[in-house]
């Protein structure tokens, strides 16, 4: 029987986007194990109600901690912003959700006041990231925008020419003379738009993205609880994958966000 | 006990564009009642698998047979691409799915040969429309596109300016030159698009629209099945709509769709 420290972070999201979130918790802490759950069978979250997305979150966490594990991350921002109270009563281990450490990292960038956030459709509309920031930061001013095109356009393979440049125009025509001192990207497919963004909105910003910022605060929590694994796990017990739907479409969205294939590791888990 | 002919046909999709194929065949089947269940919990089909599809849709099929229905309509192109033998398979009433009456309407537009269709990756990568084609009409061209970008548009309600261009453009390019007779819109949301496609493919192509080919279909089936409605039913009777998700986004989209607001009859149903 493994001890505490020895067993895997469990990380879901509503779909493939929290590999994002994934390749960076392994990029830092090599020595851990990790579980996936992408929701691949009802993704996006997005656009659904509090309600579908406590719902569908709390049966995420119920997977990952019926194969126990130490930690719970949750990758999706939509999640964290309508649910991580929900999930947090549940679940007997930590949860970290993207709310924290993002805002987190915006107040790390000495001296932000304007600050922009932008997201899926619920993630705005809970103003999670809204109401923390304005917790946190006295005098903080505050632009938030729902960019629903965002995802499908990265899960489309586009991220640069003509239709993001018009796309980036369209949801950030108000940032971009709102002279931000930082842009959180509430979304973790919306990295791999943060060059047309940055080229949008000009080098000044400070752009935030969550993946490195839970990152932070994952190796903060691992040393305040003193769950750091003691060994490194090797291949392929480091890290195992689920999908809800098949694994057809999760290698070539895999090969996007993890910049590798895992197609061998993938199981599929109905909810 | 009502009679068979006194029963509501059932129609459901996705999510709400097949709301399109239900306006359609109330314009055109006054005496007629209807169900209509939109799954949004799970909207989008289009980029699941065929596993998924066929096991949502069996789903659905099973709730609106459970309120007796006298025929079912799928209103979804993607269901109906992957899913319509199964339905068929478990459904005593007749089924009606989208590829039969469209490629019907393909052809009644006299010596069409080179014919376009898009829709959803699911639709598309089935070849349901392609094959369907290849077997009715004699030395036809095909030329078939995925548009995965277009729902997300139209969920967004851009319907036209310089991104629905753009995206027309990126999508459509092959075809603008392929001296198209007609174009399938393989996929209920498309119609909201329609303008800007004709416009940039040209007035000669003709486009064809699912939901006033199910209408068509619909209709003889109740002539040669006699099971056309005896007398008119009087609202709220006359429809019931039902979503898998709650009902705040149902009356956005509902707006556009149906061009007017229902919510006072919708039902939450968790499949």
């Amino acid at each position: 029987m493994p001890s505490k420290r020895e067993l895997p972070i469990g990380i879901f999201d509503s779909g493939l986007g929290g590999l994002t979130v994934l390749k960076e918790l392994r990029r830092r802490l090599p020595n851990e194990r990790f579980i996936y759950l992408g929701d691949t069978a009802r993704t996006p979250y997005g656009s659904k109600s509090r309600e579908t997305i406590q719902r569908y979150s709390l049966e995420c966490a119920r997977f990952l901690l019926g194969r126990e594990i130490k930690l719970l991350v949750v990758a999706c921002n939509t999640s964290s912003s309508l649910a991580l109270s929900e999930l947090t009563d549940v679940c007997p281990c930590p949860v970290i959700g993207t709310i924290e450490p993002a805002v987190a990292a915006a107040m790390a960038n000495g001296g932000a006041r304007r600050i922009g956030v932008i997201g899926t459709k619920g993630t705005i509309a809970s103003s999670a990231y809204q109401t923390r920031l304005s917790d946190l930061i006295s005098e903080v001013t505050i632009f938030a925008k729902a960019c629903p095109l965002f995802v499908p356009l990265v899960e489309e393979g586009i991220y640069s020419g003509p239709i993001v440049d018009k796309i980036v125009e369209y949801y950030l025509s108000d940032f971009r003379s709102a002279d931000l001192d930082a842009l959180i990207l509430g979304c973790t497919h919306y990295p791999l738009l943060s060059v047309a963004i940055r080229s949008y909105l000009g080098s000044k910003v400070s752009i935030v993205e969550c993946s490195s910022a839970i990152a932070v605060q994952v190796s903060a929590l691992l040393d305040s609880e003193e769950l750091w694994s003691p060994s490194r796990p090797l291949p392929p017990d480091d890290e195992r994958y689920f999908v809800t739907d098949d694994v057809s479409r999760f290698n070539y969205l895999a090969s996007l966000f993890l910049e590798r294939h895992v197609v061998e590791a993938v199981q599929v888990q109905t909810l």
